[in-house]
């Protein structure tokens, strides 16, 4: 049984990899870009939608202004990049945003940082999957209305992936990332030829009429339609998600890490940029319609589009009319898009697990976060985030507009901590730095990260006044409980440390003086034989069997066989008025500590140990129990004396090692 | 924290009782008739209307049998009361069905009557409880369509009743059933009374018209009509459940024992069969109507009744009819039945746990069943019993008619193998005994074991007949998988006492040569330092601390820091490849076995005793995985050396001492 666990496990998870290793599992730039980028990349999937999708609500005139979002968008994502080209270089550690914040802002302001960004690793999870789960469903219609199902299986294939070790999955990655540049470039070039030409074809749903909110038949006037403007492009700002994974991914990066993830920065806001700009251009020459209900916005000739009407992402009617003619093409799109958005999620795989696991280091978090599985990724941290995206799509049903609502809010919230703190590192270093070419390319460095700050921080405050009462606040509300866990965790850690902290030395070389054994004694059998064996090889002072008297019978013929046996060690038997095991024995042993409290009592208990989890159920329930009880007990050493039962052979005891920490009984 | 926890427990479960108290919990007859014979009692709350609702199928004619169909119920519930009143007097030890059956037909039946009295006392929670619900909504309109929760309070409360002890349970119970009693003499004698005066009104439901089933709209004719006659007997026979209850309590009675029980069982017997009889007169003098689908079979002037029409229980409607003009005995009427419910469900508490705890000290059902909790009751067999019959409740809605057609068949499993059993045993018996006195007694007592076998055989087959597949294949399969589970636990035991049996003493007295003790070491700190000290105060011949190299930096802290306290004990670092804590030590220690294998190496562990189950998961979770996998190495101790951190100050440990058997950490 535990062999085909194991021989499973190892078809799925690989075979373990050594320390020496890791340093082999370095990526080159041109697999760290599709590993690191994919994540801000695939947002061109799902952020042209959500802008279109805004703007509808105030009727089709309203979305002429898409480019125009679009390029302010752009425009914050270029400082952003530009802003973390100086991070990486300052920092080229892996700590990221949590490390330039704690370094520079203080602890509070680390722990701020990283719990918005834990939140987020989650969200990226779960809407790039829940975007893919809808382009698939647009491609393959037997997956609709099973977008959630086919989301959670995506989840769970990705976590295995990742549980396999960081290598696999930046080659496994690296090509369709590639394809996936390939063919939005073919369908951009593809469209802006024919639009010239004059022969570019109307999008499917160009033909429906699109009706806006009642608010806005003025169209976009006044404060409403400016907060419109304003939520639109706080939905495109998804846009610029993944930026800081690259700066937490640092040490991944070949050497010169630094240059190599500076550079790699630059390359994917080029490479998003032009894209998000082509397509929502590419979107408005089609005639594109995108609603947020299409079922109540879309009409024909006055009346609602049928129910059985299905919206394509936006991608995939670009594809449609692009290359009209040719229907592989719209299925191509749709299944590269569909991958690419995976594959974003891996982004998060990598980062959410490195963050954890600094986080545990740092005290912050469990320390078996800290622990390595042994397939050199952070087992624990992956399970853990795979759990957290699987909740959040099961209760948000998979839904894309309203997952993007909790997004964006913790990426913007480490954007900003995180320039404010460049700030005040360039400021430091200029304090002492006295070569003034050093010093003119730092003050650069701090202009930027000025700029970066100022725009960063302006677009948090869009977010959180726009997205508030759609959803942020439950973002705010996960940061706000992992900010509290995380600094209880840490106050206790070091409440621990100090209590265990050596303070004098002579005391902790004390010897207790005599030796007192019990072995604890139920029938005359080969486990109880093998512990007094064990406990009078050890040579105690004092040796003692103790049995406790809950069955007038049975104790009758226990001291009837010892008697027989003639065993040299005495037989103490234990009254027990209310039937306990426990009780009597933890009283027992602290009378004996009161006699003489410079002893140390040892209590040797025999244990079975069993092969199935189902025999632990029959077998050293009331052991277990005295065993967690008598640890209580200051001066008393607890020793298990394991009777291996022929169901136990061929266990090593170490079939569960990956995966989550599992408690063996 | 746990002070509140330990208060509360008191509080609900009271204070433990001691071993010598048992002697009085002991039960005086006048209050065992209430304890255990309200579940036989009870039953006339419900088996009347499966009675009528069985023969309402064939239209109004047919409820012309219903009386007949009482009769042949009473006939046979007296000749099982006869044939019960041989086996208390046979066996008073309360081992009842289950010990007739093992002791004269072998294991293999008695584990069979033991699997039909588990699942029939589940039943007998369930389907009380669902009959208490329904007449509390019947009274209570608020209640309506809550049955469910109703129904999974009642179990609960009913719960934590016997978890305090069977002998407030006995006095709380015994007014409540001699109330009942009184009401329904009452209700029956007032309705004889009216009838004969000719002053006795109709029940309201008597005006509605009823309507059958098409199959039956010749009546009761052919096939079709004896096999619903039938199935109305065999729904009338769940008056003769709780019969078994006192073959299977007679240890609780007062002496004599035996004759107190007999006595019991025919004073319930005669009870019981006065009160169906009469109700099911006085529902035919009275009119009433009571259908399985109320509001497709009762119409008015051909139309059904409106679908808020509530059915009100047969005996609800007999007191709506017999005392009207005096609302105020219906709702006492309705009160009193609905509590006796609840209060039959009891008996299964009090003879479910003794059951489980005879069949655990027996190796069917894990040991721990046979542990008493620290109120006399056996908590494992009460918790146990609650939560199976919670489950039927939700899982059949609380319908009362859809429990029924799993009900029974338990019942009549037992009776039949008991009786088999008992004609054994008189046969048996007669082979040695020379007193002509006693032989004819004992020939007399063969007689009526014989008859009772004859019917209740006859009855089981009939009951398996006509409700197989309107659920009785539920409760078979449930007691085919506790039987096969109790004989592969008990041969688990049994393979388990032969492997650990003592067959050679010499070699079990024979002494490891040396002792190896290995302290196991992460950091230089005061749990370690105890650990050290233990180990060496217990004076091994080889003493070394041992760590595992994950982290250089850490290494070289603690072997500069190892350095400088010039500890006594030499530190062995362990190489990790894979990072992994675990597997390095393991292999280390069976290169020591490996190298002498006469030695015991005893394995220190430094462990944190912490006081709140969330700081377990932030400690230990190495030491914890290592312990149970060093657990499998033959030769190897492993002893935990406590150290208590301060949150655990004030914990004993015993925290959670009743109720399930949890395991500390």
């Amino acid at each position: 049984m535990s062999d085909i666990v194991d021989a499973a496990k190892r078809l799925l998870v690989g075979r373990p990899k050594r320390s020496e290793s890791l340093g082999r599992t370095l990526l080159p730039k041109r697999v760290a870009l599709p590993v690191f980028a994919s994540d801000a990349l695939s947002s061109v999937a799902y952020a042209p939608d959500e802008i279109l999708l805004t703007l509808s609500l105030a009727g089709v005139a309203a979305l002429a202004f898409s480019p125009w979002v679009g390029l302010v968008v752009v425009v914050v994502l270029l400082i952003v990049v530009a802003s973390y080209r100086q991070n990486v270089r300052a920092y080229p550690s892996g700590g990221g945003d949590y490390e330039v914040a704690t370094t520079n802002l203080g602890r509070t302001a680390g722990i701020g940082v990283a719990s918005a960004l834990l939140v987020d690793y989650v969200l990226t999870v779960a809407v790039s999957i829940s975007a893919a789960a809808h382009y698939a469903s647009a491609a393959v219609p037997g997956l609709r209305d099973h977008e959630v199902v086919a989301a959670v299986v995506a989840v769970s294939v990705l976590t295995l992936i990742n549980l396999r070790g960081v290598r696999e999955s930046g080659t496994a990655f690296a090509v369709p990332t590639y394809c996936y540049m390939a063919i939005i470039g073919a369908l951009v070039v593809t469209g802006a030829v024919r639009y010239f030409a004059g022969n570019l074809p109307q999008a499917a749903s160009s033909g429906y009429e699109l009706v806006g909110e009642a608010a806005f038949d003025q169209g976009l006037v006044g404060i409403g339609g400016a907060f419109l403007l304003a939520r639109a492009f706080a939905s495109g700002c998804a846009a610029l998600t993944g930026v800081e994974a690259i700066s937490n991914g640092v040490p991944a990066f070949r050497k010169p890490k630094s240059r190599n993830a500076a550079t790699t920065l630059l390359l994917l806001g080029t490479i998003s940029s032009t894209m998000i700009i082509s397509i929502l251009l590419l979107a408005q020459a089609t005639g594109v319609r995108f609603a947020e209900d299409p079922h109540s916005q879309l009409q024909v000739n006055g009346e609602p589009v049928s129910t059985d009407y299905v919206q394509i992402p936006v991608i995939g009617q670009l594809a449609e009319a692009v290359f009209s003619g040719f229907p592989p093409a719209f299925y191509a799109v749709s299944a590269v898009t569909g991958l690419i958005l995976v594959l974003a999620a891996n982004t998060a795989f990598n980062g959410f697990p490195v963050l954890g696991s600094i986080l545990g280091r740092d005290g912050y978090l469990p320390r078996q976060l800290h622990t390595r599985g042994d397939r050199l990724a952070f087992s624990n941290g992956i399970v853990t985030l795979a759990i957290a995206a699987i909740v959040l799509i099961v209760a948000f049903d998979a839904s894309t507009t309203r997952l993007i609502q909790l997004y964006i809010v913790g990426v913007f919230v480490s954007f900003t901590l995180s320039q404010l703190g460049m700030l005040r590192h360039w400021t430091r270093e200029l304090r002492t730095e006295p070569n003034p070419t050093v010093r003119s390319r730092m003050k650069r460095s701090r202009v930027v990260n000025g700029i970066g700050f100022g725009f960063t921080g302006t677009v948090l405050i869009i977010v959180l006044v726009t997205k508030f009462t759609h959803g942020a606040w439950i973002t705010l509300l996960a940061m706000g409980v992992l900010f509290v866990l995380m600094r209880g965790i840490r106050k206790h850690y070091d409440r621990v440390r100090e209590e265990l902290a050596l303070d004098d030395i002579s005391a902790a070389r004390a010897l207790p003086s005599r030796v007192h054994a019990v072995v604890l004694v139920s029938k005359v059998h080969k486990p109880t034989m093998r512990a007094l064996a064990y406990a009078r090889a050890a040579r105690p002072n004092v040796i003692e069997a103790v049995t406790v008297g809950v069955d007038r019978e049975d104790i009758d013929g226990l001291v009837a066989e010892w008697e027989t046996l003639d065993l040299p060690v005495p037989l103490r038997i234990l009254d027990s008025p209310y039937r306990e095991i426990t009780r009597p024995v933890l009283k027992y042993v602290r009378s004996v500590r009161r006699e003489s409290p410079r002893d140390l009592v040892i209590v040797y208990i025999p244990e079975y140990v069993v092969g199935h989890w189902w025999e632990q159920l029959l077998h050293n329930q009331s052991a277990l129990r005295l065993k967690g009880s008598l640890l209580f007990t200051p001066g008393v050493v607890v020793a298990s004396v394991p009777w291996q039962l022929a169901s136990s052979r061929g266990h090593t005891g170490l079939e569960d090692d990956t995966f989550m920490h599992g408690r063996r009984i």
